[in-house]
């Protein structure tokens, strides 16, 4: 009777599709690699996304197969195809947030905005790139990389060895000199309709998104327009179905160029929970069932998140009663993780119409954590 | 390391309180009377909540318990006190909504505003009350009523021969000429701090709750100060955990008096799921939990929720689709509920600037599933 949706991966972004998925009526089915995971309420099946055998017969009960991370292998996606089930956003759209490499030559042919970029399989090789980009660059494994892991700067073509060991080519970008971080968020139905978000502005530390303030300030105008083009352009160049995120760095000569992508809700996304009549949980379930999409307008003039990593031995220890009781008006979210240093365990949300004051009430109940 | 929260009951309100106890990192566990119930996707235990060994041995695993209905007998309740158990709200407080005679002896004792009310225990008792307030009265079974049930208006002593059958007194109450209903939302810590939501006016029909406007119009200044006052009097008095609502009649000679009570988050409260900054489900478990309360502000100046009743075959028939595509501002709750006629299956909530308009945009998602 009701919509099935399944998905793969138990982390905190299945975790957070259980809400909108309890109020929409939508049953919910997570394929989680362990007990315990964050997802764990909603957790059915107990494998490994890599056995096609195993995702299979998960995905026999549900109406729609969709993700938690992009991980799930290509031959894996193709055996769920042919046996009928509808996987969104589908394997030809899922191989580019999955390949940085794919993404970079694919978005290029399309003519979107990047930072120029190279392949390159040996120190020589590198060594040419940096001689002309200025002898520094971001060297980046195509595959696996998340959060900073992945990625390294490197000024020197001898830098990466270990890398280059692998035998596997290697993607090499320019240093952007950028002025902030954006990221873009949009949901697309199968049949085409998309909805937007306002372009958010992202606080990266250490390789991880620490903050996001929406929208992005001072973007009202030619940036959100421009931010939104490309996110417009990038979904329907690859045939996205869900929630896609584009990470944009807004250069110091005032373009905007496209960093990363994700094919799912996305960190730079969680502020939707409170601040969007619609969150991007709740749109994605929409988008992957081909249910018309929720309205995307802001509840408040500006909405700050910031993320909880590390975290207290106890996710309810004295440091949460205290938070609460010095925040009541921030909103509070544990993905029921075990802390550990750096890992995301969490994350707070503001909202109101003075942006000092909700960022500082969202990095007060924030410091409590930390 | 979580706290673990029980709720005997797995209906609509159960369900609810899901996605707040994901959000705040909370471990919720439901007992059932059955498989398949609104709240499944949180049920850990399938008994009988009149058994006390059955709901001891589930009350034993969790932090605290609480209530998704008021039909746990005192006996069970007293067995769980007995054990150590945390039941909040308690059974002392639970006893006067679980009889309305009590309640109107004990509010009464405190010189809270009532109708005139009675105890009648035979068609010549109820003459004489009928006599003395114009002809015409209301008439209550104690125990068990809701939504309608256990209700009647009367004009004769002997209309209920049947009620009086049972051997058991009844409640009559002057049939009060009210202007409309409101209903006062409060949540009370153990440790006795209150947080109010602004009074609402709700629509019955039939006996059932149809529409709540929020806040209730033209109640900012007396209506509102009164009706907060009432209900911190009641908490107080009964010590009240967890979320209070206090129904009310707004009476043509514009005083409050009250109708009926509900320890637990109540269908005048759904609104603050969208509409508020911390939902009546998310109070609750606070509450019951003895954490901070948080923020009761609204979040829109108006707010309507309209119930969905009887309801489509399938809860994402055409309707649903067409409802989402016309309204997608509007948000829709499902109750996983197979729909009968007047059975509460889901809600649908808007907000906005403008009542006229918000009251339209909400009956018009609702009428799509009648």
């Amino acid at each position: 009777m009701s919509p099935i949706v399944g998905v793969i991966g138990g982390g905190q972004l299945a975790r957070m599709m259980i809400p909108p998925a309890v109020e929409l009526g939508i049953e919910l089915r997570v394929f989680a690699e362990s007990g315990g995971e964050s997802a764990d309420l909603a957790v059915t099946t107990i494998g490994d996304f890599r056995d096609a055998d195993e995702v299979l017969e998960f995905a026999r009960g549900v109406d729609v197969v969709t993700f938690d991370h992009e991980h799930v292998p290509q031959p894996v996606l193709a055996t769920l195809v042919e046996a009928g089930v509808a996987v969104r956003p589908g394997p030809a759209s899922l191989l580019y947030a999955q390949d940085k490499l794919l993404m970079r030559e694919r978005l290029g042919g399309a003519g979107l905005p990047m930072p120029d970029w190279g392949t390159v399989s040996s120190s020589e090789e590198l060594a040419l790139f940096l001689d002309e980009h200025g002898g520094r660059a971001i060297l980046k494994t195509p595959r696996g990389g998340y959060d900073g892991k992945g990625v390294r700067v490197v000024r020197s073509g001898d830098e990466a060895d270990d890398w280059f060991a692998s035998g596997e080519p290697l993607l090499v970008e320019e240093l952007v000199e950028f002025r902030r971080e954006l990221a873009q968020l949009i949901a697309r139905r199968p049949t085409g309709d998309i909805a937007f978000w306002p372009v958010v502005e992202s606080v990266q530390r250490d390789g991880v998104c620490a903050e996001v303030i929406a929208p992005a300030p001072s973007s009202a105008g030619t940036v959100a327009g421009v931010a939104a083009d490309i996110a417009a352009a990038v979904a329907e160049d690859l045939d996205v179905s869900g929630v896609l995120a584009v990470e944009l760095f807004e250069t110091t000569d005032d373009r905007l160029v496209i960093n990363e992508l994700a094919m799912r809700p996305h960190n730079t996304g969680h502020w939707t929970i409170e601040g969007s009549t619609t969150s991007q949980f709740e749109q994605h379930l929409r988008a992957v069932l081909d249910l018309p999409l929720g309205a995307t307008g802001t509840r408040d003039p500006w909405t700050v998140m910031v993320n909880v990593l590390g975290g207290p031995p106890g996710a309810f220890s004295d440091a949460y009663g205290l938070a609460l009781d010095d925040q009541p008006a921030v909103k509070f979210h544990g993905y029921g993780k075990e802390p550990r240093p750096g890992r995301k365990v969490g994350h707070v949300t503001a909202g109101g119409d003075d942006l000092d004051e909700v960022v500082f009430r969202a990095r007060a109940a924030a410091a409590y954590f930390s």
